[in-house]
């Protein structure tokens, strides 16, 4: 696959925050021309956390680089008009869109369709019966957070990363990938609705939690940082550091036994307590008394050594790391690296993802976000062949912003 | 698009745990022939937690849904040889696989490439070097745990949900997908390599997380269920059941005050304290006054009131349920949801999730996990065209398990 095989590709983008923005953001490092529409006043997350200290928008920035901006009124019947115009213009590798937007008559697939009837038009959702929801409700919905954090946690513990949203991006990925692949080879377009609820639902059913829960008749006991089913749990080092250290196979329990010269501790516990700490159930059920024998090991020794013992061994674990050690660790690093850095109107040179996808052993390259209608000239005149006075005069009559801020 | 577009395209799995299957199983549920191919003695996930009382893996039932299962000795050459025929057959939709096989010379894209110079390979693996990873460690990598949880929380709170996971399978998809199109347009095929650390840091880094903590030169601060940037939280009502309201946008926060009647309370707040909580950053700052004055209207209210007059008042919100609620509330509602029930080998009838992706309004449907080898004799003689008498051979021989268990 070369770096970007998506090349030529048209998708129009009509959403906010970040489940369609990210599905289009990995379609446009995937080669898409991403057409970003935005309304006048600017969209509704433009100033989403975190910011940057001039005051721009951090998040919005990396899940909208290399798209395009198209600034319109989409409150005026000439904008409406021009934004159907843009999804529903011809070509083979045009009739793309990708909208969260609830209720939306002139948006609809209904609309859209009856003007190109091949359209491929994906749509974001909350809930499948068009409530809104966002990923910190749905996670609520699914009962993610009453099984989160130890057993001394009072109430629900929330995840931070919105995961629903990300993992909701990509399925709309996929499924239009699908709907096209499907219009080249029959020419019928088609209507895909995704509701961000439903990908947490199937999240969870797809790892069999939601028939566990119905046979235990209840949620899955809460325990902290220790890894269900398996053994892996965090430990504390002498110079205060945290670790994860997982042991999934037989494999890695070995290893870790090795590394930690625990081999002779663990038979004779095995012998002692009728178990076999090879099966992940003996290691899970007695995951506590693991935990206390391994804990001095690490409590004893400084992380230098810790991490010089656990890779000899070929030890499952990591670091815990802060944020800002993730990214001074890519500065600090020789090899390319899935991190690099952008210049960013507004915010300066700043630390952005390339494409996670590596193609013959190397990755994409990362691009700045548009400028609000950066983009907004160039689209109208290349995709829908306006002239420059045309333009204009839809500049004058306030229905497009093609002026960069 | 209809409920299966990827019909007729066939996907070799080489792959255990939960993101190379998952990304297998959303291509199969889009219609794709996803033939899994499983070493004579099971794969290393086959009895991962959560276990059916029977023993069966509830987890790996649900991660390989409609899948065909090839049960091959994978030590041997003959076995090796089966393989490899499968994956480099001939025809445009096949030469299609996905593995997570660590240092396998006879399964690299070298070896394969040379048999069908189109294949498209998908390697996930966990650090791009190579080195062994898993969602625990990833996370605890990229610095997701030390934000999460409250202020008070001792050490790092994993998360228990396996997002770099889920979201490394169905960034694999669309990868796959984009691959095959660049394929059948150009005759090329492809090596595509995604590593679970990769799509761990690009996630945070496309949220803008990574640009921030370097520019903090730390951490952001952790709030528990607080919503960063804007204003989140769960509430507990006077009957004991939790709930998360959010208010992202003006019109939620305007939502939020009318339902529980405190706009003048707020309007009041806003002059003493010079703040405008129409706006998010302000909402944020003052999080925890704007939770004191919301708190006692839950805790005077059962759940059945708030609900009313949160939804009468267009609240964004949700009740946290326990993941046996989410299955009895399919089973008792009416409308067709993304769960259904289906038949599992071995394990009985259990609830299932249908593709979140729906197709003109309906979701597509949810199939039973291949028993161990189930599909063998099949997929021998349709795909590589061997004969009953070749097939006993093979069995005979222990390079191949026909029997279903």
């Amino acid at each position: 696959m070369s770096s970007r095989p998506l090349t030529g590709l048209r998708i129009v983008e009509c959403a906010s925050f970040v489940a369609g923005p990210s599905g289009c953001l990995a379609l446009g490092q995937l080669g898409a021309d991403v057409i970003k529409v935005v309304p006048l006043g600017g969209p509704a997350d433009q100033y989403r956390w975190p910011l940057a200290p001039e005051g721009e928008s951090l998040y919005w920035a990396a899940l909208n680089r290399g798209k395009r901006s198209l600034a319109v009124d989409l409150r005026s019947h000439a904008g409406k008009e021009l934004v159907t115009e843009l999804i529903t213009t011809d070509g083979p590798d045009a009739g793309l869109l990708v909208d969260n937007v609830a209720g939306s008559r002139w948006l609809s697939y209904e609309e859209l369709s009856a003007r190109r009837p091949d359209l491929v038009h994906l749509h974001v959702q909350g809930h499948p019966d068009g409530r809104p929801a966002v990923d910190y409700t749905v996670n609520a919905d699914v009962g993610i957070p009453t099984i989160t954090g130890g057993a001394d946690a009072r109430g629900p513990v929330n995840h931070v990363l919105p995961a629903w949203d990300l993992l909701t991006g990509m399925t709309a990925a996929t499924g239009l990938l699908a709907a096209l692949r499907e219009r080249e080879k029959t020419g019928r377009g088609s209507y895909l609705e995704l509701a961000l609820a439903d990908v947490a639902t199937s999240g969870v059913a797809n790892l069999g939690w939601l028939a566990e829960a119905e046979q235990r008749g209840g949620p899955r006991p809460r325990h902290g940082n220790h890894l269900y089913g398996s053994f892996g749990v965090d430990f504390t080092t002498r110079d205060d550091a945290h670790v994860m250290v997982v042991a999934l196979t037989p494999g890695h329990w070995r290893g870790l036994c090795t590394a930690t010269g625990t081999s002779e501790v663990f038979a004779a516990l095995e012998q002692a307590l009728d178990a076999d700490l090879a099966r992940e159930s003996d290691r899970y059920r007695l995951r506590e008394t693991i935990t206390a024998i391994l804990r001095p090991w690490f409590a004893e020794r400084d992380l230098a050594e810790v991490a010089d013992r656990l890779e000899t061994g070929g030890v499952l674990w990591s670091r815990y790391r802060e944020m800002d050690e993730v990214v001074a660790a890519h500065d600090r690093s020789e090899t390319p690296s899935v991190l690099t850095r952008v210049n960013e109107p507004g915010i300066g040179r700043t630390v952005a993802a390339r494409p996670a996808l590596r193609s013959g052993g190397s990755y994409g390259e990362a691009s700045a976000a548009p400028r609000h209608g950066e983009h907004t000239h160039q689209v109208l005149a290349e995709v829908l062949g306006l002239a420059d006075h045309q333009i204009g005069k839809l500049h004058q009559d306030g229905v497009i912003d093609a002026d960069p801020r």
